[in-house]
């Protein structure tokens, strides 16, 4: 058996549950009743050494003792004696497991190291375990219960992965009332094996499962899931909610899994870059999710509404402009026949008003029209209950032009409550979402065409590769830095690793005497920039550390020995100590590139508006390293300076191909050295031909330094 | 009976109904049906002259016949025959009518004119109309349904008026299911006489109405909407949605409804001004709408969260942080005080996590405790139904909490359905709030933190009074200009306006030939700038129609050349064509100060980060004039240029009082001389001491300057 196909865990042919219970209120009574209760149809043992039969079936006092081969363990008993279970599981060569038991590193500092010596034995002795802490798994397919949730879902095509165990019951017990369906639910609890990115490979791969939903607080393999992730979207959506994206958010995810959030930038960014669709909240999460593992996808962002009330129409059209959709066109023989058809009153172009006295044939009538109008790509129906409206008739309508035309999604919003129950429960029973609002009926369709894209988009493999780079002389650099134990580069060094990445800069050295400076500003030529340099000194413009335009030795001399006593004066215990001396460059439009470190993506790059209010502007965009020509492309295209940039009035754009080069190269040089913890460029002068990177800053990751270059010396 | 009291409306001592009917689906069948069914107790009268009794009712064959006084009259007859009741009204001296008949100014040309007819004969008779084209309007407390709605709402305190009949329909019958109660329904129709402003005052005067909402498509009494809202929003809270917000849904609104929609800015603005409460949909609206009408308003921001299970109090914490709460951090006492009587497990810090195993005892401890807490204003609780919960045991606590804290808000979310379905109920019927998911718990109390900021909000007066300004100027100016029936000042005349109104301007002067050029230049002192000046002449700069530091008499003399050669050439046909001549200015922080006219709420006034890239920076705030001193100071702070203005890294900040005084300058220019249309300074320099307006643009509106002078010429 492969270990890595997990499809144990949803079918298994028999289960075992160690500390199943004959007492109501525990954990280890309620997975019991409800793999009973809930037609399990495999063989169960239950695992006790104090009882003889746990609610009617056979009991054992051990795993050992099982009469036959157990495919799935559950685990609810205290914390301290898990890891006694998976050594009898490694003995009898039982692969799979879920831990229900709390008490781990949720609990603090003694539960991380009981989770650590878990994990150990969950690896030593091959076995493969969801949670600990969690609430178990469904599989309404099978059918499993395996869990402490009080009830079972309705079957379905919605898959849906929880790091939160009450969530699901909250959710399970709505869904219940809303009439939907699931293929699974999963708590993954502190995944100190599972985790979501194994367990969305999983549905990925699962027949049953036609949408993949995740309720995430973090991710700690973050290339991992964008690698699988990027893939799977290709094939089937992933919808997720990602909390603890405010501050305070992040403080109590952060209490709650014991794990380290990231930023939400990078989450947002991982999400757009792997296809993953990020919902707003559960409702938009289910809105979407039901019309994607119901409906065909739209061909275009093109919808047609049709309505028997202006208002309501009115709203639509408000939502879907929102949310990126068009109102089509109707064709002129679309709309003549429309005319014939409707009532004078109605109003034929879209959204089409059926008005107040609306008939179900009317609805009918319509429908077979747009849907038969290539310029409409999906339809939004909304009935309110009037007069003469009738609303289970026009429900039947609406399934019927569905069986007449299936590429093209439609649908409902059947606006009210009592009046209109019939007819939206006939809409679900056929598979058509039905909704009470008209923007949840947006959300839905608009979750369609954001799918539609996500599916059809092109594989991106327009990475760039440099041949006139110098990795040698960045390496050589750093291993001399690691050897001096210094993690800030001085300006003149970071330039030179820009250099060598062949980005454009100004030629520049750093001083360390008057004498020097002298001899560099003879080499470089007069008039020079001066710059007070130190890996002790980051804002060197917040005490005046820089002198334009120098032009003469005498000037230089004399201002050299202005920038270091300044810089004393501020800083007396300040050790290396220099100053820039840098070639004068004419004045570009100002931009800044970035680079952080994110714990779970890596590395993040931003670029937009730069020079000294940078900060004030907030016009930057963010991506991932690596990044593509079409990525780099796109996020500079989505700053306010790019529309600067690109010419106005009829001035000459600025060099942009070289910009998104500029980007690529950065990419590239954190891609070769990942020791790069954050880097600057502010500004990069952008000019109508060429760019020149006038201030570069660069630190570096001693852990990641000391990786790479401990064995080498 | 003084007819502006619109009180009879909603309690009329008896009814006639004009066009009642016998036909089942007729609209006058509807309304005799539903005054009987939802048991009208005062007089009804149907009117119809071809029977005897309607719906058992005793009928008349007209008004006239009627044996006792008629308070009320619904009309449900074809459009051309309303005005005939309309006079009979008046001959009869009734004086309230709810015209229920469409085919008026929706259906187009003839429509319009039979409206129009319909307000004359209103006036003439001195009849007060709600409609025509309307659903009618219920009052549960009367009660009255005078509508052809199909059932009738639950009793409560929420007054809804709508743009939309066929909303309320939805509406009504959603609410129902909900088990959420009105007060009123009212449909608005076409408006011909009575529109919202008269109904919003209506139901501010009315003491079984807690809160006023709206859907509203377009306002047409921009000006008195605000007056009349600010004063009732200290009173009683307004929440509306307003439709046709995007671009395709204003054209749907405007072919809906036949008026002309305002811009989404001026509204937003209108409604922030008067404290309405801007809904983002119809679920929103009556998630607030039930908390502010049934909740004490909190004290603060402050919100302690306590939940069952830790993944919804994370979507609850970043929901509260994203709608501007704050989570309170709990005073030690009570921190104590939780960890003595929780779990040791449980959470203490808020969010309080109470565990999946709380009891509704847990439950109540924990509010207790926090409710009694000073840092906590107001409370969401949240229960998921796991293995131990006890939904009705919690809610019963919860009303308990209330009972002896009543001052605080307290919300609920009961996240599920079915298990959870008796509780929820239990909650309503003792008026606390209780929602499906944390966001509309969140959105709930983020309405009464709005609201009691709202009701609390000090009476702006701070209008300033400038006592140096000459308006007599500008008023012989605008006069002379309608003599030469110009409507667009030259920039030496704008300038002249602006200085008129003591805003700083370099001296500027228009020369039509090269000796007035000469003569100008020596009278401003060299260097000058020169810019082409036509009234046909927008963007200047497009063509390069600007020299700056012009030093000499020669030069001045071959730029005054070029440039009018250049304009020849480009506009062949141009009529009056000059150059300014302008005293050379320092260069200083370039914003930009900008009217527009708005056709509902009058002049808009617009400041933010000028240049020539304004467009491009996006960065403006938008303030309705009469702006008074608080106003401008909120524009000029929600700019992102205020963060650089105020001085970033040690930098001196920029004269941020004098560039408020300008904008309050400039509101009172507009007040003054409502005939000006558009009004741009751009750049408005601004420096560490002082303000120099550069380039100042004015248009003048024909019709307002025509109404102004043309008596006195």
């Amino acid at each position: 058996m492969n270990i890595d196909t997990l499809s144990t865990f949803f079918n298994p042919k028999s289960v075992a549950i160690v500390g199943a219970s004959n007492t109501k209120g525990k954990v280890g009574f309620d997975i019991v009743n409800n793999l009973k209760k809930f037609n399990y149809q495999g063989n169960i043992y239950p695992i006790n050494p104090k009882e003889n039969m746990i609610q009617e079936i056979k009991s054992y006092k051990s795993l050992e003792e099982c009469p036959s081969l157990i495919e799935l363990v559950f685990i609810a008993i205290p914390a301290k004696h898990v890891i006694n279970i998976i050594d009898q599981m490694g003995k009898l060569q039982i692969r799979f497991v879920v831990i229900i038991s709390a008490g781990f590193k949720e609990v603090g500092h003694e539960g991380i190291l009981l989770e650590n010596q878990l994990l150990i034995s969950l690896r030593s002795n091959n076995v493969r375990a969801i949670g600990p802490n969690c609430l178990g798994l469904l599989d309404t397919h099978t059918p499993l219960n395996g869990s402490f949730a009080s009830r079972m879902p309705l079957k379905g095509n919605l898959g849906f992965i929880s790091q939160s165990g009450a969530l699901i019951t909250g959710i399970l017990d709505w869904s219940l009332n809303e009439g939907l369906g699931f293929s699974k639910f999963i708590s993954v609890g502190n995944k100190v094996d599972i985790d979501e990115v194994d367990l969305i490979s999983a549905l990925a791969k699962d027949d049953q499962t036609k949408a993949i939903l995740a309720y995430l607080e973090s991710i700690e393999r973050g290339r991992k899931f964008i690698e699988f992730a990027s893939s799977i979207t290709r094939k089937k959506p992933i919808i997720v909610i990602k909390s603890g994206i405010s501050k305070a958010g992040a403080r109590a995810a952060s209490s709650h899994t014991g794990s380290m959030s990231g930023t939400n930038t990078a989450y947002e960014i991982a999400f757009k870059k792997s296809g993953v669709i990020q919902a707003k909240n559960v409702q938009e999460l289910f809105d979407m999710a039901v019309a994607i593992s119901s409906q065909p996808l739209p061909q275009s962002s093109k919808i047609c509404i049709i309505t028997n009330a202006g208002g309501p129409g009115i709203i639509a059209t408000d939502a879907a402009e929102f949310a990126g959709l068009e109102l089509s066109n109707l064709d002129h023989d679309t709309i003549r026949a429309l005319q014939q058809k409707l009532p004078m009153a109605a109003s034929t172009l879209n959204p089409i008003d059926v008005l107040g006295t609306g008939s179900a044939d009317d609805y009918f009538t319509s429908l077979d029209l747009v849907l038969n109008d290539s310029n409409v790509s999906m339809v939004l129906i909304i009935v309110t209950p009037q007069g003469m409206t009738q609303p289970l008739k026009t429900a039947e309508a609406i399934v019927s032009s569905k069986l007449k035309y299936p590429d093209k999604p439609i649908v409902s919003v059947f606006m009210g409550g009592v009046d209109l129950r019939d007819a939206t429960q006939f809409l679900k029973s056929h598979k058509l979402p039905c909704f009470t609002f008209p923007e949840r009926g947006i959300n839905a369709l608009s979750g369609l065409w954001r799918y539609s894209l996500i599916k059809n988009r092109p594989v991106l493999t327009d990475y760039m590769q440099f041949d006139d780079i110098r990795k040698d002389l960045v390496s050589g650099l750093f291993k001399s830095l690691y050897q001096k134990n210094r993690m800030t580069l001085l300006g003149s060094e970071a330039i030179f690793v820009a250099q060598a990445y062949n980005i454009p800069c100004p030629s520049t050295r750093t001083a360390f005497t008057v004498n020097e400076a002298i001899k560099i500003a003879i080499e470089i030529g007069y008039p020079v920039a001066m710059k007070v340099s130190s890996p002790e000194i980051i804002h060197k413009t917040d005490f005046g550390g820089i002198f334009l335009n120098v032009q003469t030795e005498e000037d230089l001399s004399l201002k050299f020995k202005t920038l270091i006593e300044d810089a004393r004066g501020y800083f007396p215990n300040i050790g290396l100590l220099g100053v820039d001396i840098q070639q004068m460059s004419p004045k570009g439009r100002e931009i800044i590139i970035g680079i952080s470190e994110d714990p779970q993506f890596g590395h993040l790059i931003m670029v937009g508006t730069g020079g000294i209010y940078a900060n004030y502007h907030k016009d930057v965009q963010f991506g991932l390293i690596p990044l593509n020509q079409s990525e780099a492309k796109d996020m500079l295209l989505q700053t306010r300076i790019y529309q600067i940039m690109k010419g106005v009035r009829g001035e000459e754009a600025d060099d942009i191909e070289k910009t998104i080069e500029i980007l690529l190269r950065i990419s590239n040089l954190v891609t070769d050295f990942p020791e790069i913890l954050e880097l600057d460029i502010n500004p990069l002068f952008v000019f109508k031909k060429d760019v020149s990177a006038l201030d570069v800053k660069i630190t570096l990751s001693r852990e990641k330094l000391s990786e790479r270059y401990s064995n080498e010396i």
